[in-house]
């Protein structure tokens, strides 16, 4: 499977039309270079790839794109744990301030458990 | 071994005297927060930390600290070629510009060979 | 007509009034520096200006003042397809996520349609 | 009292309960590294510090945090015009949007009359 | 003639060779991206894609590539004065620091006279 | 005495000429812009918001101006240790990488001695 069609997953259809009622094109780069040039390079594996993302949209203010992918961590074998940890991680390198956001954004979505038990 | 004493390995004294010159207080703060409290965290392995952290800074500009963990991944058990597609992944989400400049502070260090064959 | 005649137009008044809440001299220095001493400059045509500002504010992650220069655009010429452009010769440079926040900007606002036939 | 009572004040439990919410450790790591070892550092008074933490939130692009900082510059014994005179001297090193932006946070603040007479 | 043929002028094969040695798939991903997707869109003309390369590349902290595309807008047929309007266009947005560091490269280019006459 | 001419000091003609080589309506902005309008507003008082100037520069990554105003802090009454102690505060804010590199500036800077004793 695609690391598109992974990450996606069930929401591939809604991303789509998303990103086409944006502007056709940008669908087309992002599909045919964000995902089927980049993401789809071998040598790091897809879990890994997604935290990556994770960390990077957290230093650009934790945009929109930021609940795809911490969908797409779990899709591609990753926990709610290991983008919690990401997030920590962060914290260093880039202040409380944008953890405290991304933070936000994780707790605000339906389908992921708070880390508490 | 602590997390700390594997990224920074044989110039472990240099960054401390350096950090120390700059400030006591800015070294304690690395060492007791950054390293001991934050990255000796159990949950992600050490390698998908120096990815994480590289890529980070890749966002900020590739400041100095870019040496220091591009050694870092290869001292938690990564190769070169994991910085390469790292690097490489971050274009989709931070553009060329910050790519090219990580790619020219990895080519200027002695030690690390080109992926070239 | 002034630059700022211009791209204001009919939100002249609106944006006036925002600006002198948010402080009087707020406003007062958008007014005489941003606009009658750095727009106000020959050497480059309104529309070129408006895309400047534009790439600029997705840079910025794509504050509000972002509507006003998409209206900015038009007011000095340009279409929408010029934004559109704008938009996605800035994705090299500053990566899909900034450029795809824009594009959602721009597709809420009314009376500017959309880029498909 | 800590430099966190005096900022946080009658804001505190419900601060502490959504960054716990967050993460646990999140909110303790705000507690004792951004607080109590960085905060709480004798030096500059608790004012200037908050001042600062401003224009830095201003920098960051104007997250939440804005709020419980513009509090804390009152609670620390500063002014309403305190708080606006940092935003505008912040016009030159970080230009208009940014300061826009952190107007319109301020001006949404229940409590916080204008400045207007 | 293409965009990149353009703008990078009598330099191509330098900077080919330095992308190249950077890593071969990131001269490639430029080549056939950044330049014959997006650069060759109809639509904009070079000249104004360069002064936005231009503003963007400021925003960014004025990295390397500003060189490339100053001499980018003069090969696409603007002046040196088109470049100086765009940087000083860009101090309301970005602030005085990110300007002066813009035009601390541009005057340290050979082949680009002072604006003074 | 005028803000400016406190903060540039001794070095008032050599940075003035830096301007006017770059541009002289850069260096006419600075003077009567950033100086003469909003540095000499009064209300805060310079040494704060030389300490303003130095956190936003520093989330800037640390531009050549810095330098210029750890001496204005100086100039404006302040001291070494008011640097420091404004350094070490934007850690919480901006992360540690960027602190780091301001660091690095400061003890670059004959005339400023160490913090240790």
């Amino acid at each position: 499977m695609s690391s598109r069609d992974t990450i996606w997953g069930t929401h591939k259809e809604a991303i789509e039309e998303r990103l086409k009622a944006f502007h056709p094109d940008l669908e087309k780069y992002i599909a045919s270079f964000a995902y089927e040039t980049v993401y789809d390079r071998p040598g790091l594996d897809l879990k890994t790839k997604e935290l990556l993302a994770i960390v990077m949209l957290v230093s650009l203010g934790n945009p929109q794109e930021l609940k795809t992918h911490f969908r797409g961590v779990v899709a591609a074998g990753g926990t709610l744990q290991d983008i919690e940890e990401a997030l920590l991680f962060a914290i260093p390198y880039l202040g409380f301030p944008r953890v405290i956001g991304a933070f936000e954004v994780l707790r605000s979505m339906k389908g992921f458990a708070s880390s508490e038990p």
